[in-house]
């Protein structure tokens, strides 16, 4: 079922098979895990064992060296089973390719060895509708404290990537990083004293994400976990650093295309073999019905106009991610763009496939324990994330005036 | 809210004033309801109190004597609160109206007497998917054997209305209303030794719409509740008689009207209190974003096109009725194809009203407790009651040649 | 095919049959005049023949004595045949009917008795986004100059409303109706001297609606054909005064409905008649093809939605209309919105019923002389008299707060 | 504006350069070519220059050594001009093409020469719904009888390629490809007596397309001109040599995302310079307008969709021509299913994009001579080729049943 449209090296083809495999392992228990709900706790067990948290890390460091399409291939290929962890795969690579964004080498080294070399999970919090955390100078590196909801991840993170406000003075070199006022990020210790996780996630979807929101309360952060300065609005972050939001959206768009794909295979399973024919339809199985097989057209060409846009654009995002200091705003600003292409196409076949299944199904995929709407709930509250009609206006903005999207919280 | 292109005589307007008092009632708890799911006992305590069981029931016979265009506004009136009780609502009227087709006014008048004297609520039990029940002759009456799914109400009904084949001798007057091998209707004591409800309803919507199987082992139905022959398939039953299915038809549009009404109305109470403006939107409220409120124009406009339509259906509805016995095979064609032209607007536009007003409220009306979802539940498990591309074809087959619906079980 | 939900009287019957009548005769030449384009004389002559011209002008005055749906249902009959014959029918009498908003009863008298007696066709100049007329005293009247595009009718009009600025002094009484710098309505006999049509409508569609510009060059209106003052922007025009915008919005409802209807039932007939059926779709006729069917399905229900809608929308201006003075804000608002709702619904269902019919007919529908892009053509230009996008934000913005469309140019 | 995902080799960039400067050669004097309609002659006088037509052709053999996937992208960027040119140069390399697919090298040799050496342009006449052309045996060769609509091209085409059913005795060794009633490819030069074209293609798009009928009457056909034998329906085709009907549905989806691209682009010079802000729009100019912007949104991101379907199709079509005889059942089947998924989400994309642009530039767009009617009319008439339900059917078998689509005459 894995698209071969791309060509793949056998490194990434293993590593790949590495990212089925683990889907298999989740589709066993996944209905299980969605109605408890909370803390997913076995899920990063397995992330841990897989490998797949080292993949962008260089082979030097013990990781596997991959590019960022690898990772959004397994996020894709988890995301047919289980958008949760789907989820958590893909903001953890965001969370920890970011550090390397800064002008802090031994702070990215030190991360990616804690996590090829000690199964470090890493998890967020970054809201940017939230107000934001406070950095309160303490020996030589801060206090945070603050809360910040929507914090993917961070309850079971072993460290947590935040930025904050420096409150009070700046005597030692780290706290340096920034004048009072100035936003600094820093790496919280996930099992520090002072971080308390609400454990608040029970929406309606990615019900396993640990989307809920965390306080921290004076949680120390110590000078050498002290990543550097966050650019303020008014100056223009360097193309490359501000790469890190179109790395969420191209997250998101093989969340949705994962998805798409995974419930338009199972809702083909039940037809298949469990769905009988209309009264009247002349066929003999539901799987030979005009109407059904015409739908299935209409859903699987929305899902593969979706996937072949997600190609283009990490295609793009690789290309962008190794030009490093020397992306330009315009090179940025056309990865950009592919990512919000795909995202507007990605967001509306997942939420017609999921909506629509069922009418290829009939009445008794409703019924308890089938569990096909736990695609369309994962579907439709991700895809809340941000509003899809402020991304059109994006991609419109370039067709007609040919404006790329500006960096920003969304973009 | 509600439109006010009818004109209504005082007495049905003060009917449907009680229809908007439950409806106010049932919105209060129908979250826990529906998250409890099974028997919907205080809902039919209500209804019962409400009045409403007897709308159809000629005044003299202690009823209101309103015709079905009453009910239908009451069922799309209950649908925007509590789509299981607007259901329990309608499918009630259609069970025992059904009786009334039938040549046997004496049964028909002490079911409407027992409706209004008595408080009797009518469930029914006949998904023709299903395999058919079993009517054995014991003493002037039957014993009634079988299993019925999707037997919507009869779990909470005081009556049961079925149909089964004959088998064995037909020595009374009652057993002889058919020949062994032929079908009769007959009504079934709620209460009786014999009847047994699974309790399996446990569905992804209408969760509270008591939609579960029944078995029958040996339940006794005397000669006065043998109802009559059921025409076979090769006869063409009345036109007249042959109005329940189209009866079954309209109740569903008028959910879905309802249900599409309801979740717009209360994702604005959330767009307008609730839902922040966006990042960038440049207006101070949600409720004044440009593209919520575009959107909020396309799924008002397809709601009251639904809206439209279902007034048009049951204006035809009512005058097909009124007609009985004089009713011609076209008058009845005619009424089932506006019936069916409403649905699928109907059905269109509450899968997308459910689906979409979560982008007009943001991620935060996900979360636990908002109970937005439920709207989305309901229509996506109802709408599968038959197949919407077969009734596309009936329209279509109308608008290209001409053709009108011919009676079935679907028609 | 004209749908039977409506009673009507046997007057308004009679008159509706002299609508199909014309239809029918308009019918049979459509496509040369078409193709001709420039000015519609013949339609006017049929027109002025039909007894159309007169249906809202009172009885004792010569006229039908007809309320405004009776126009609305000829506009929509008409359409099916021909769009530009229908939409001349519609405009004249918004431009005959507006006259009666000002206080001026025997102006509109004459108005109407020349309409009956002398066969007068209205036309009118008034597109807002055009700079505006001047008019100059002159005797007791006043001398019109300027010029206006997308001026309907007005190249074959008998008489053509106009409203201009007044410059110079004011003296007569006629002339004292503004101010210098005001507003003032006036009638301009389409005959007068300085009054050019530059014979300029050459556009996609509508070829036939006369809808080029017109230039006024001193053209003379004596004081007994000054209609009065017009509110300015500032000043709150009475709400029955303002009720001619929605006038226009839902006569265009109405072309919508009748183009859309009439597309529908051409293309049945070609597919009934002409189109093959499809290599390998097992049936034996195309009008039997499963694809086909629901696709006249979908066609025909999103029509009758209109339909529908339209029919709610003209119940709502009739009522509007018979309130006369007593109009409230409110009343006039909930007629406009009840107008706009059925201005979307009808406009998305002609744009998709006249570009998909084809796909319901074959390739060789195509064909010179087939004609069937007329349909799109008259829909695709008469559409975009003002964005859809600003109607769906009206609608929404009353179902999202409750605001009804305020008076303006457009709504 | 040229998409920038694929890596082209130099040679390839240069002659899609060509086709650059083809179409804005073409571009200045379509509109009044269009109009026009008739034979293409200036068309493929441009053709023959600008060295497109041998692009297939090795480069010993005097041509460019291109890929299908280099012929596609130019079809694409002509198409964005002027879709009937675009067209005809997709047919030449169709029917040319598809003689090496004989068992004829000699012959494949000597037509491949005769286009780069002599500028032959090829069309051909198959239209599979037509009845068959009669080969009569003559001298060592046949004489061809019959008649063929839809032949594109042919009418101004070098060389003609058809088949026919073989009668009468087959007594030379290129006689002998067939029994009688056996079918047989051939090549009919364009000028030969017994050749004549009706010049009838006067339809509603693809005007200059030269798409009418051609007429057989007794063209002679030498024996060194007889292709080969045809399989016959029972006989399975080698699936190498069934490739050219995929061959042709490529085509087709290059032709929509070439005149979606091209309406969506002049449709935005257009907005950018001519349209004025919306009344109440509160924006300074069109382009800046909210709803336009996200329209302009919505159709560039189906665009994108299909032109990045469109990009997968084409590589898995120059993979699978470069198996030659190799190629399996199964292959052959996957590329006709990537094909048959882009045309879907192409056709979608065009329909919509040429209908919708005219919301974005507003009324005075339809104004004669503004032009923008092409795109649709074009559009419009060429995806009438073959149903796109039945293209659904056929992915959504797919999508359900794992089922390839089975070579015939439309896959």
């Amino acid at each position: 079922m894995t698209p071969t449209f791309t060509e793949r090296s056998a490194g990434t083809a293993r590593r790949l098979a590495v990212a089925d495999d683990l889907a298999a392992a989740l589709a066993d228990d996944v209905a299980g895990r969605d109605a408890a709900g909370s803390a997913p706790a076995s899920e990063i067990a397995l992330l841990k064992e897989s490998g797949l948290l080292g993949l962008l890390v260089p082979e030097e460091r013990g990781g596997a060296g991959e590019p960022w399409s690898t990772v959004l291939e397994a996020v894709r290929i988890l995301a047919r089973a289980d958008a949760s962890a789907a989820m958590l795969l893909g903001y953890h690579h965001l969370h920890l390719w970011r550090l390397s964004h800064y002008d802090n080498p031994a702070l990215a080294e030190r991360a990616q060895r804690g996590t090829t070399g000690e199964g470090w999970f890493w998890g967020g919090a970054s809201n940017p509708r939230d107000p934001g955390l406070v950095l309160s100078p303490h020996e030589d590196g801060f206090l945070v404290r603050g809360r910040k909801g929507f914090a993917t991840g961070a309850q079971v993170a072993d460290r947590i990537v935040v930025s904050g406000t420096v409150e009070g003075g700046t005597g030692s070199a780290a706290q340096g990083a920034a004048e009072t006022g100035g936003k600094v990020m820093v790496v919280v210790d996930g099992r520090a004293d002072g971080v308390r996780h609400a454990d608040d996630w029970n929406a309606l979807g990615v019900r396993r994400s640990a989307s809920g929101s965390v306080e921290f309360d004076g949680a120390r952060v110590p000078a050498d976990w002290v990543v550097g300065r966050v650019p303020s609005s008014e100056e223009s972050a360097a193309p490359y650093q501000s790469l890190v939001v179109p790395g969420f959206q191209i997250v998101f768009v093989h969340l949705y295309v994962g998805i798409a794909q995974g419930a338009l295979a199972a809702a083909a399973g039940y037809t298949r073999t469990k769905s009988r024919p209309w009264t009247g339809s002349g066929v003999e199985s539901a799987a030979q019905d005009p109407y059904i097989l015409e739908a299935y057209g209409d859903l699987a060409a929305q899902t593969a106009a979706a996937d072949a846009l997600a190609e283009r654009a990490r295609t793009a995002f690789d290309r962008a991610v190794g030009r490093g200091a020397e992306l330009t705003p315009d090179e940025r600003g056309e990865t950009a763009l592919a990512i919000s292409t795909a995202k507007v196409v990605a967001q509306r076949a997942v939420l017609d496939v999921t909506t629509r299944i069922y009418d290829l199904m009939g009445a008794r995929a409703t019924g308890s324990g089938a569990g096909f709407d736990r695609y369309w709930r994962d579907a439709r509250t991700h895809t809340l994330h941000d509003p899809i009609a402020y991304k059109l206006r994006e991609v419109g903005d370039h067709a007609l005036n040919g404006t790329l999207p500006k960096p920003g919280p969304y973009s």
